[in-house]
């Protein structure tokens, strides 16, 4: 009998890892979008005074990542492992990362899904007391994706009203076995100062591969949404939670298109419109707004990693969100797939987080 | 106090979850070489009967991982979770692999260190009774590697007698928390039929990202050897052990030139040169022989990874080696960050298994 387990794809974290730290930065566009005020850190040029785009992509992830440790009041010493990820060729952002952190590394890849999977990797390596800490992360950057995935900037080609905006953005966070002991003091919206309220990981669930069959990369949200969907209706059976369940549901980068196609394959499962309305979004179509000239929402892993380490993880520190699973979505194809015929396979994993307990 | 950690780097496996089986696949050349006997499968066609090098590939992953899967007696439905990775951008093989094989999917990318990095999560999950079973896997190609990291075949350049041959294989395991109990009978090097001996998972050491500083793509060996090295060094120091602890001790691609730098980085850090020696081989310089026109020797994720599934895994079910570490390096170069003036960081992650225990 296996203990950690809750029916086929959900891995149940009994001891209840916590979030310790969480830490965002993010681009110039995404700091003028409407989560502007929950982010740590905002670019002013997204070079970040780098001579090339990864180099810049790179520099923004090891600011998410010392950020996070420093925040966690934890050395690099105490960090037993470092799981992160990233869109670009070999891992270019994490692997350089890494480097300059010196800390035990695991590079993870699911495409857009990959905060996710970090982060259901790092609460395995906590929960199972391999590691009493680890950081994790993920990120991405809109000219690094361009040029890699379709057209290098300089060559200024028009891109198709359903195309997303990968998000110029990094999250990180540091995942522990045991409760902060000296957290500092948070202020909430009456101005209160208060202890936050340790975020912890419940469980999570593990997604497959799902193709739809769509071949046009311009439309990453319609490949995605069934992923999503799977991973979320698998979740709610291993569980036998249901959409009541969580304060919010978030997926990572399904953008306008991807959301309205989820919504509508959950109603099709048979989830009320009226629960999938008000508890359902996607950090695509959150961390943008439509003015800002962003076709499809933002995409990319940086955009479900810095929407769940600012927004996200803050508010449930208030305790004004409690239950909350999040699904960064992955897009699988590569720089070559397309050219060789090939559909872009979907993935989705979910983490359930939850805040307000004595659970630990 | 964590109850799975022994040092700093080093996360220890006290359930020692079981290696139920392990297959490999392996190109024309590969199959020439001096460990032919040991594959399972060798192609007579690198093409593998497919329109693109990358098909290929991934067909070769989904072969290994289908034919681990029958070996291992259990389903897909068995499996909790499938963790593997290659050398293609944007994990191409296995993404394509796992949309054909319907089990939850975890992207895995350390270069050629690959196949311990899945190692020692699918163990962590095993370990830590996440899943009852995983599978794991990595592969590469001769020609997809070619055409992405240097020329593509039809250019016909010369390469330097330093580069590296990329391994046209692949290899599977599927990992267990619990013994086969109807595990088929092997025949030994006398002819005795037995049943085989458990390969457990004892331990395993997650390296950091060490970067030598060289520059050249053609000296793969010369910059993974420190990493090597490191993550020996430090799993000696963390697990109190020493060289004659292990009947062999296997690094993944160092090839000819890494092997030698390996070596003598050892001695150098004062270990015996007659158990360096002995005791101290490289995948690499295993999987070919010299006069098959290699150059540097063999590496790719596939190189380690065919080796351990082949040579290593038979060999310890008859109990002629008891006690191995496994150490797949890997060269963290992207196919962009040499044309941006970077060096190539190394990665290596150590794997301690060991047979004709009762430990179970």
């Amino acid at each position: 009998m296996i203990k950690n387990k809750m029916g086929n794809q959900t891995l149940t974290f009994s001891r209840k890892p916590v979030i310790l730290s969480a830490a965002s930065v993010v681009g110039k566009k995404e700091g003028e979008g409407p989560l502007s005020q929950w982010f740590d850190t905002t670019l002013e040029d997204d070079t970040f005074g780098e001579k090339t785009w990864e180099k810049s992509e790179s520099k923004m992830l090891k600011t998410a990542m010392t950020e996070a440790l420093r925040k966690s009041g934890r050395s690099k010493e105490d960090i037993g492992a470092m799981l992160s990820g990233d869109l670009l060729n070999q891992l270019m952002s994490s692997s350089f990362m890494a480097r300059d952190m010196h800390i035990p590394f695991l590079g993870m890849y699911g495409a857009c899904s990959t905060m996710t999977e970090s982060l259901m990797l790092g609460a395995v390596l906590t929960d199972g007391q391999y590691s009493d800490n680890v950081i994790i992360g993920a990120s991405s950057h809109y000219c690094t994706a361009e040029r890699q995935f379709r057209m290098p900037l300089e060559h200024g080609n028009q891109r198709p009203p359903c195309a997303q905006w990968t998000a110029t953005a990094a999250g990180a966070m540091v995942l522990s076995s045991s409760k902060d002991k000296d957290a500092k003091m948070i202020t909430d919206e009456e101005g209160n100062t208060k202890t936050p309220s340790p975020v912890c990981v419940d469980c999570g669930t593990i997604g497959k591969v799902i193709d739809a069959g769509i071949k046009d990369a311009n439309q990453m949200g319609a490949a995605m949404a069934p992923a999503a969907v799977d991973t979320l209706l698998n979740h709610f059976s291993d569980t036998g939670r249901d959409i009541d369940y969580y304060d919010l549901i978030l997926t990572g980068d399904l953008g306008y298109i991807g959301k309205d196609i989820a919504k509508d394959l959950l109603v099709d499962a048979g989830l009320s419109q009226k629960s999938v309305d008000s508890r359902y979004d996607d950090c695509g179509a959150m961390i943008f707004i439509k003015e800002q000239d962003v076709h499809g929402g933002g995409s990319g892993c940086g955009c479900s990693a810095s929407v769940f380490s600012s927004y996200v993880y803050k508010r449930m520190q208030k305790e004004e969100l409690r239950k909350v699973l999040i699904i960064s979505t992955g897009a699988l194809l590569s720089t070559i797939s397309p050219f060789q015929g090939e559909s872009i396979p979907g993935i989705a994993h979910a983490i359930a987080l939850e805040t307000g307990q004595e659970g630990h």
